[in-house]
């Protein structure tokens, strides 16, 4: 039997800055009833995104800012509870972009079905899903990297950064990720096979410290991070070097304006190419992502982090955590437990 | 008769911001003989670029700083007056990288012929020379400028900005050019068929302004002076907008840092490419650049303007007004007649 109420996280008031508790409010409504070509979704994992906070904003960005006393909503895997669609069965998992509630209704369009002999159903929001693809193709598309160039990431630790720097092992690149503890630090050379991590938060000149971990310089920075960061690898760049611009999270809850050296002379100089992106760029090409990922995961070759948070109580707790870098690899929430 | 001796401009110390008369020095030299296998150039034209600025300072750059105490060098239009190599005859013009000097002993490969009678031999130093290049690969290969589309250009009643507006106009596309003076306004719109040109010098608000004049966002920013100007267009991109980067004026005497808003979030929101070069990164494309460029200026679609100060005395001075935006087009000295 399904309850009949549930909570829903809503965005109440526009972050200033880092949001605040009060920023979301959870509210008790009615579980929803699908309607013919619907199903209803019970909430499994739910993804909790840094590019979420440039929704919470009012300005207009690539998607459209998350209203005001509704549900946020984002990555989910779910599971079929009830289906008045042919496509879906009860029990089937899928994956979707749904609200932040327990229970969700989904148009056939909105959801598709995963499975769950694959992988695990949480990979699906993970190296599988969105994230797996935001690095393959930053990395692959933008970055291209050949074998023996240096491939620097920021936020290496991060959902995308320790994808993107095994996929530069992978096309024999020297990669080097710089992360926020010396924890991370271990876990990018020791389990993932980076060739050296940068502990930011331990040096006192970063500049400094990148340049001696890139004797060669550097021909692809994935950008994730922005700041300081950012500036001390624009300032280290080879002839004609890539930049992926993925995520600034360092920037995201500034309330000051992010000033910091201009890029231009930097950028002639190497002759170097800095391309933003978002994943859905890349809509047609899914398919071809999916594959790769999927083939380099069966054969061993990508390692993954998921950072389980558990229960809907702490999903504002876990994207907050993001912004302090509480999580190493993707950041979840489980909501619930399958019911098989 | 030659001449037995002449002058040479030499760097003498290298400039701290604004390069001074002081940082140069007038050499008396003897001039050279030709070798087997070499000849001796009269200059007759040549030319001052900002981009020569960079090469006055210590740091490394894509071209090797220009010694002290040596004669600084750069493109050159001349006249053979004496030739000891089979593929060269006296009387021919050719053009190449020189010294700084009335004439030069050059070896077969660094100069090559030119035709007066196809364009004037000034153009191969402009239009039809490195200027010109630059513009068509700088916009064409990086910009991709399509019809309909609004292309902005900065610096655009100088060199490079004059004939990138124009390529765009081919192309189908909206021009707005910002230039620093009502006069330079007055000659985008009117003499080179700009649809619109803002005097950034008289405008309080440069962001404002230029949104006023592209109403549909910027899809292709041509960036050749950096600092205000460049945020702001970086402020107004529309989704997949390419900035081909070409100079940053602004910033080659600056003392302090230059410093502006960071570009990583507004390269992310729409998704836009931001590229550096230099002409030489299209080496082997010349040949197509060139004709491509003769043929727009035989039917009429290119026009091009020329800023000539006269005598090898005035060579300091032209170079320094390019920093104040004294020239419309191409910066040029004629140091002296031709012998036909």
């Amino acid at each position: 039997m399904l309850p009949e109420k549930q909570q829903q996280i809503q965005l109440v008031s526009r972050p200033e800055g880092m949001p605040v508790k009060e920023d979301f409010l959870y509210k008790e409504i009615d579980v929803p009833q699908p309607s013919n070509g619907e199903v209803l979704v019970k909430t499994i994992y739910l993804s909790v995104d840094p590019y979420m906070r440039g929704r919470m904003s009012d300005a207009k960005s690539y998607v459209e800012p998350f209203k005001l006393n509704e549900a946020l909503a984002g990555g989910v895997v779910g599971e079929i509870v009830e289906s008045k669609s042919a496509h879906f069965q009860k029990g089937d998992f899928v994956v979707g972009m749904l609200p932040w509630q327990e229970y969700s209704v989904a148009k056939e369009k909105e959801v598709r079905t995963i499975d769950p002999d694959v992988a695990p159903i949480s990979t699906y929001l993970s190296i599988l899903g969105m994230t797996g693809l935001t690095a393959y193709f930053g990395l692959m598309d933008i970055g291209q990297p050949k074998e023996g160039e240096t491939v620097v990431v920021s936020g290496a630790a991060g959902a995308v950064g320790s994808v993107v720097g095994q996929i530069a092992k992978i096309q024999g690149a020297r990669v080097v990720g710089i992360a926020g503890s010396d924890e991370k630090v271990s876990y990018l050379t020791d389990t993932l096979g980076f060739d050296e991590g940068i502990n930011y938060k331990t040096t006192d000149n970063i500049y400094k410290t990148l340049k001696e971990a890139c004797p060669d310089g550097i021909d692809v920075y994935f950008e994730n991070v922005g700041g300081e960061i950012g500036d001390a690898a624009l300032s280290l760049l080879n002839k004609h070097a890539r930049i992926p611009v993925c995520g600034a999270i360092s920037s995201y809850n500034k309330t000051d304006r992010d000033l910091g050296p201009r890029v231009q002379s930097r950028l002639i100089k190497s002759s170097a190419l800095m391309k933003g992106f978002v994943v859905n760029d890349y809509n047609d090409r899914f398919k071809e992502g999916a594959t790769k990922l999927g083939e380099w995961l069966s054969q061993g070759k990508l390692q993954y982090e998921e950072t389980i948070t558990e229960g809907l109580d702490n999903v504002t707790d876990a994207f907050l955590g993001l912004f302090q870098g509480k999580n190493i690899g993707k950041q979840l929430v489980k909501i619930a437990e399958p019911s098989k």
